[in-house]
């Protein structure tokens, strides 16, 4: 029989953190022992909220827990890495949560170690019943098993994802949701520039969303540069240029661009 | 007391045409007097779903609508709208669907012309409760009242949008709907490409979008490329120079540059 974690320990108290405890301490067979944080703001607020201590000293860590999850920001976690090595014990499984860093960063730490990361763009103040698949990794087959277990208790979607896969998760996360809500704040502050209310392009962008859930975007592309209606596309740029919107400008003369060509193949 | 108007003849039989003359069978103030369409399948159709006759000799085509909606496609509009010259009593209303074309293209025709414009991304299967604004225009103020009744009868979002406008609102949908399309198209093309399932990244878009619902996108703007994250950039560029993905590069280089000049203003 394999030995069962349940103590675990949350290190950070940012977005990613807070969801994260948050959804652990909603199943009982889990325990977070505390919330290790430097900011004594958010941990004391997100440790009461989840009725668990706040240690503000990372020296004081906790020795008891089985996991230890590292939710920081990725350029917190080399130098957080380092630190914990000192005082964490050897043994303890240990995760990061992020993308673009190799679970390695956590090798001298402990002889257990793995990843939790969540897809989903999340807020502290995000829904609990946001939807996050988890790619976890670990570095061996038992910790592997106990990190899964964990993951399947606050996700309904857990994959596996060594390095390289999360790597390119991060990659298509950042294509198809950094860059469009990009394209999203140009619609906005061109509905801004011309005196139009942003909310009526909302029901349309939630219909090209919606449909992604039961067809491919690839057939359902539309608009003037698939079609390749020129006067359309020409009448367009003609109003970007006189407004003075050079990035706007831009942005639609690039993408008209790469859309024609896609599509053309 | 303005004469009301109740008889509707709808020419096109496509997916605006679709939409509309299901939204409007609905309210039983109007009747659908016919379907005008040359595609003899997809016009017999829709006539017998929403109990209309065909007609589709636009030389026979009902002379005792009160309005004319001419929904087809941008391209074919112009052409359309000289026959119906011929065809449809001076004194009728008549508007077309459509962002980018003038309503003076209907001018021809009658003394009372007008738009409706539905600014959202609409096929024939789209259901019924699809959200759709509509903005508005006509030539003078009795057709405008006339055309704003019909509108409102179908949808809760109607303003009134002249030419520039109308051209304006189509492009900020050309921005947000098929300029994200096209990054969905690039994400999913990805995830097969890397053999990831798309379907992973599909709660991320939701949220994204979702929180639009309450805050401004341009708050909302995360990623490597507003944290100025260089090492994540790189790492980035290089999988994707890698595997020889240049179509996508080229996108993730140009709009990660957009992005940060964006945010740096």
């Amino acid at each position: 029989m394999e030995r069962e974690i349940n103590k675990i320990v949350i290190i950070g108290s940012g977005n990613v953190a807070t969801i994260l405890a948050k959804k652990i301490q909603k199943n009982k067979h889990y325990t977070i022992v505390e919330i290790v944080a430097r900011n004594i703001q958010t941990g004391k607020s997100l440790a009461d909220e989840i009725h668990s201590l706040l240690c503000t000293d990372i020296s004081k860590i906790s020795q008891i827990a089985d996991i230890y999850i590292v939710a920081v920001q990725d350029k917190t976690l080399p130098i957080l890495a380092n630190e914990l090595n000192n005082y964490i014990p050897k043994d303890k499984i240990i995760v990061h949560t992020t993308g673009s860093a190799s679970i390695n960063i956590l090798k001298n730490i402990s002889s257990n170690i793995g990843v939790i990361y969540p897809l989903q763009s999340i807020k502290s103040s995000s829904s609990l019943y946001i939807e996050i698949p988890l790619f976890i990794d670990a570095n061996n087959e038992k910790t592997k098993i106990q990190i899964s277990d964990l993951a399947n208790s606050i996700s309904s979607k857990v994959d596996i994802a060594n390095d390289e896969k999360r790597l390119k998760l991060h990659i298509a996360a950042v294509i198809v949701s950094n860059f469009s809500n990009y394209l999203f704040t140009l619609g906005e502050d061109f509905c801004k520039t011309e005196n139009i209310s942003f909310e009526y392009l909302l029901p349309l962008i939630e219909e090209t969303v919606r449909r992604m859930q039961t067809t491919s975007p690839s057939i359902m592309q539309t608009g003037p540069a698939i079609r390749a209606d020129q006067n359309t596309i020409d009448l367009h740029k003609r109003i970007l240029k006189k407004e003075n919107l050079s990035e706007t400008l831009d942005v639609y003369s690039f993408l008209t661009e790469k859309i024609q060509q896609h599509f053309e193949k």
